[in-house]
């Protein structure tokens, strides 16, 4: 019989309206396997236990007497601690910021808690979104990182010990962690969900998205978060998908076990009738992917001058050089780069409108050994830079036992062809997202 | 009996299409009359005189069979030198574009041919729309500066060379050069007219907008060129104007004059019932004009960063003064002056919110003797920053004879309140628009 723990967002939310699991007992056991497992995994800056269970206890009166206040009545979600949450702390992942409790939660927790969501906690994350890693462990290998800057969210769904998080995105903090820990992660088009209350880290490529086992979970958890005018009609018709390989790139540098899991997928969706379409990059778009770098160096840079100013070593050494760095560059330099930027945007776009997805790896490799540094971002950071929304889909698992996911990209407010695309891989590929087998 | 010239738009417009004026008879009076007096005003960098002409016939045909274009159906216009005209050669003012002959319309331009309106010529400007002065002279006195950088669009107006005319504004160029000549110019909403094919200054800055005699024809001119969404619905409502006036700021270093040309406007509108409001200017005013000016060093120095690489003696001394300012701002700089801009933009929209229209002069003096510079600008700037409209309207002239002007701004895309208060100034003021008295 299913644990109570085991549930999805959607699953848990069904079984609350259908009377079949109360608010009090989906909490409380998720604080108990928390509190038996994130010892370990260190999935959580904080949990937000005795709030948790109150108001969980409100929600079960309602939903007794009928009322639901929305989609998610009663579900726990895990939110990334760069998030505010009303009345709990909010730190980003910096001690500078350690016992800054906020007065109001972020627009997406906002959003999560009208369509009844409850906070189960902070995730833990690398300081300020940048490369200094969180001490999460992967649940699949609790020597490898689970990646970053989610690493909180990423972990705390993978080992079960919530149903969905909330992270961010600015260079690959979204899809690089969910593909690292074998899960799924949606960095929806730039400003699908609102940014108010998020601490910022390179604003004009920071995304918020969601988490979750199952890519029914996250577009969910998306329609909640999303402004109105984002939100997505659905299934993008029932016409056969038509999905883009891509000539260079993204296979480049990549490992065997991710090609052949590439390949492996490549070769079910043609079984699925699938049309495989090859793609020619445009020539602007490593020029494009430089120029997200310099936009992220200078924006990260100023929005910690002061602060980095008067306290210096409060940063972590990978953010201090960072930060040095990014007060290097000229306004000349930023604003150019914008201007690639814009114009290595608009190729990708034509591009895009030529496929419902393109179809890439995930990363490069599975999570590496280690948790000095939180992997590679390079297949992320081009959509964090032109804005496309981008998900990702475990899907198999690599020799070492490590979890391999596929990155599907699409145009702007494409996310239905995501959901479409990647419900389609999710269900050809049966990937178990169990890290701990049977127990 | 009123010559040909001296039409203003709508009263040419209506004059071709009640069958008393013919195109051809408009045009040729204009380019007779720039003939006789440009030699002296130097307001046309060039005429359209050859297509012009043929393209008059072509009018008068389709007007004699009852087709008409649009609602400026043979009315020519001159356009600034830093908006493409296809066939036409556009060099912003500068010898390194000096041949320089665009394929294609201005958005602005081609809006204007779509309503009917024919390219009278393109007007001098300062170069690349800084402040190295153009040969124009100020029409109502020839030893003064006709203002800057729309030099030749403003003079061209106020010496009825053209009925109307089209200039850009990143400090102050539409404005001052309006109220320095005498006739009405409007500043719109930032994006309100597209800013395709304009030469750009500094593009978060930049704004294209109409200069007339009247009101009423800069009104006609902004429906023609407004994007769809930025046109405005008429006059807003029949209730009493509420017109703010400021604690500080505008009147700060205003001379005689226009000290008292400012009340005679005030007192004129309580006559008229106009309920004068004081406002408190918010205290991010002033360093929000500081970031305006930052943004605008910032943005002309990557416009130019390889033009003047390439060819710095090309460029006036004033103008390589500031493109080397502006290639020593930090990314840094350039993105905290944005988030400056933003704070001063949200406070001065509350403000703006309390009233119709806030009224100031247009300039701290008339327009100063001398031309080699354009003179002062700082009344003008922090709505090019913060991108709100501003219309000035001519009131009086001082005691040497020069036009002074009182310059109105609304909250983002309200002309509608801008044409409404100034066609009200405009009939209390009664200024007589001929530089020239009777000839």
């Amino acid at each position: 019989m299913m644990k109570i723990w085991e549930s999805g967002v959607r699953g848990a939310a069904q079984a609350i309206r259908g009377g079949k699991l109360t608010p009090p007992e989906l909490a409380a056991s998720l604080l108990s396997r928390i509190e038996r497992l994130d010892g370990d995994i260190q999935a959580f800056a904080r949990t937000n236990s005795v709030d948790l269970l109150s108001q969980a206890e409100d929600m079960q009166r309602e939903a007794a007497s009928g009322v639901f206040r929305g989609p998610l009545h009663g579900v726990p979600i895990a939110i990334k601690d760069i998030l505010d949450t009303a009345g709990i702390e909010t730190c980003a992942g910096s001690p500078l910021l350690a016992g800054r409790v906020p007065e109001r939660d972020a627009i997406a927790v906002e959003r999560l808690r009208r369509a009844g969501a409850l906070v189960l906690g902070k995730t833990a994350m690398t300081e300020f979104a940048a490369m200094d890693p969180a001490p999460t462990r992967n649940p699949w290998n609790q020597n490898h990182t689970p990646g970053g800057s989610s690493s909180g969210s990423a972990a705390a769904v993978a080992a079960f010990l919530a149903p969905g998080a909330v992270g961010t995105q600015t260079a690959g903090s979204i899809i690089r962690p969910a593909a690292y820990c074998g899960i799924v992660g949606l960095k929806p088009t730039y400003d699908a969900i609102d940014r108010g209350g998020v601490f910022p880290c390179a604003w004009s490529m920071d995304h918020v998205g969601p988490m979750a086992r199952s890519v029914d979970d996250v577009a969910m958890l998306f329609e909640a978060m999303a402004s109105t005018s984002s939100r997505v009609a659905g299934a993008a018709g029932e016409q056969p998908l038509c999905i883009g390989i891509s000539d260079r790139y993204f296979l480049d540098h990549a490992d065997t076990d991710t090609k052949s899991a590439i390949e492996a997928v490549m070769a079910s969706l043609r079984e699925a009738g699938v049309a495989l379409i090859p793609l020619v990059l445009p020539e602007s778009f490593e020029a494009g992917c430089d120029a997200g770098i310099i936009t992220m160096y200078c924006e990260m840079a100023a929005a910690h001058q002061d602060s980095f100013a008067a306290s210096r070593n409060g940063y972590g050494w990978k953010l201090q050089c960072l930060l040095d760095a990014g007060m290097q560059f000229s306004a000349v330099d930023y604003l150019r780069a914008q201007q690639v930027r814009r114009l290595a945007m608009d190729d990708l776009s034509k591009m895009l409108s030529r496929v419902d997805c393109l179809l890439t790896p995930s990363t490069p490799a599975p999570a590496p050994i280690g948790l000095d540094a939180t992997g590679d971002w390079t297949l992320n950071l081009p959509f964090s830079s032109s804005g496309h929304p981008t998900l990702t889909v475990p899907v198999t698992l690599s020799r070492l036992g490590m979890p391999i996911g596929v990155q599907l990209v699409a145009r702007a407010h494409g996310e239905d062809r995501l959901f479409r695309g990647g419900a389609l891989i999710e269900k050809q590929m049966n990937f178990n997202s169990n890290p701990f087998g049977t127990h």
